[in-house]
């Protein structure tokens, strides 16, 4: 299998994010990285939805991993009859949605899109398994070189030196932005949130800047706003898990705080993606509460008293309004967040 | 020595805070607190100086430390003439001073007091080491009366029941403003984010607010935004590190996006303290910018990769501006931030 594009960061290279071969699927684990290169092993379509509801990957990761899991659910079922495996993997899909309920609907598509390619396997005699995983790879393809126009559209807006602050790991949108930027000779710097509790701004987002050649700075979530006052930012842009057709974006946690700062500033804020057709408005994006107590510990230690009843709390999302943000940099071009409809006068779908 | 209020949290009480005694100055240990209870053993001036600024202590804490520190340099000089001991005395404020830059009008305040203390102790024959202790535990307990009159406004702003965002650690502003409530039994519950680097929301202010028996919730400082949306904040909170005479909070990093959210929510942002008149503008406050390593790692594991260049980056402080804040809440009455120099038609200073 040939990947399209050889240039990218480890954790961006689908192989990394989540394999499926001899009945498992292997998805390097986000929550070590980069302090150790470990892989966790799935077994089963339902231990491939609990590494992703345990975060094992996340940002972009569970639209590769969930349809990995989708081909190892095609190997689950090889024996039954036709129909049988049709629904079994039916079943498959709706339990690999449930892993994140924000992301649910872009979840949905990923799965759903693999029961026809295993119909038609079926229909052809050819293993479904396989056929699901080539599709998988074709459509991670597909997604790449959508995510490079997006990339050269981010980049286009930066100046020829300049500085960028992030939110979160914006995964391959963040490396085909840097893939860009490095191709124009843009001498960009980044500033990077380290994003709390899970820290995928100080692990994952900085080893990313770091490892395509950036200047990156880590700082903690509270220097948003001194960055902004002290160092000139040009362009807040972070990616996002929904974004809904009347123009709301949700994304990690902190995002919004990070966007009410950048009006205050008068600095623009672009979102990288596209609008998801199954949310026509913001009233059917569920922001997930994780496990509260996450926010009392950092990197597996305590900071907070213990047997004092003192509580964590823990959305994993927030929503960011599209008053506060410039632009939405999708596949066809940057679109103002109040008319989002224009995206889908072709109508397909970016993300999946 | 008498406390003048026994219902104090545990790291408010000044013989924790800082204490001399024995030809020692002995501080509580912040950095390590709750999870141990550890004091730091001073053996001179300089060492109190260095303890200071390598925050053992922090917050108000310093302004016990330091002159505490000054009862140290007059028995490390005891044995000089009076004259000598007094330079001496002058020098070691000077030293103390320069603990931590963003607060040393504070500091020179409190340690230059502690000169005339000891001119009298010297003419009237007594150990000027114990006079200027005794007086630090008088200036103590009187600034614990005006901190109580600061809570009892804080706590008349609050509903019956209601919710207060916290920022960084308010120190005995704190303690003072959850006394009053208990005493007018309002229902208060408490969002305190953690404050990154140094976790003080999550170790200290919490650890206070659960101690005096409030709901405490601890979120990242990536949350106050969602906090805010989702909640119902009545008022935002916090102390400052300095005040302006022009309105303009110094506080720790972070403050000024929590103000920025609370505008954009609606929400009221109260600073307790008094102006500095040693700042009659904004331009004379020097940001301390610490270790910038240690926004790279969180409670001391790493977060960020090794060896690929990223850099930390960590100011201690932030600037929010007056147009921001709704009132500073001071022992003679909330101000406008617009109208600070109506404080000063006494002219004596509140915090020192």
């Amino acid at each position: 299998m040939e990947r399209e594009d050889r240039g990218m960061p480890f954790i961006q290279q689908y192989e990394n994010i989540a394999w499926y071969e001899g009945a498992e699927v292997r998805i390097l684990d986000r929550r070590a990285y980069p302090a150790r290169v470990e892989f966790v092993t799935c077994k089963s379509h339902v231990e491939v939805m609990q590494a992703i509801r345990d975060m094992v990957t996340q940002s972009a990761g569970p639209y590769v991993a969930a349809p990995m899991g989708m081909a190892l659910s095609a190997w689950e079922c090889r024996n039954l009859g036709e129909k049988e495996q049709l629904e079994y993997l039916k079943e498959a899909a709706l339990c690999l949605q449930s892993a994140r309920p924000t992301t649910r609907e872009r979840l949905k598509l990923c799965t759903e899109a693999c029961i026809p390619v295993a119909e038609k396997a079926l229909r052809e005699g050819r293993r479904t398994d396989l056929a699901i995983r080539d599709s998988v790879v074709e459509s991670c393809n597909r997604r790449y070189s959508r995510m490079a126009r997006i990339g050269e559209e981010l980049c286009d807006l930066f100046p020829q030196s300049g500085t960028v602050m992030t939110q979160c790991y914006a995964d391959t949108a963040l490396g085909a932005m840097l893939r860009a930027c490095r191709q124009k000779g843009k001498k960009i710097r980044l500033f990077c949130p380290e994003t709390r509790p899970f820290l995928q701004g100080a692990r994952l987002t900085a080893t990313v800047c770091a490892e395509m050649g950036f200047e990156t700075t880590v700082i903690t979530d509270n220097m948003p706003s001194f960055v902004m006052a002290n160092e000139h930012v040009d362009i807040f842009t972070c990616a996002a898990d929904a974004i809904t057709c009347d123009g709301y974006v949700f994304n990690k946690v902190g995002t919004s705080q990070i966007a009410i700062c950048a009006k205050h500033y008068g600095v623009p804020v672009y979102v990288s993606g596209a609008p998801d057709k199954g949310h026509p408005t913001r009233d059917t994006v569920k922001i997930e509460m994780r496990n509260p107590e996450e926010t009392l510990e950092a990197m597996g230690v305590r900071t907070a008293a213990r047997d004092m009843g003192i509580k964590g709390y823990y959305p994993a999302f927030d929503m960011t309004p599209p008053q506060l943000i410039t632009g939405i940099v999708t596949d066809r071009g940057i679109f103002s967040p109040m008319e989002l409809d224009r995206y889908f006068i072709d109508s397909f779908q970016l993300l999946v």
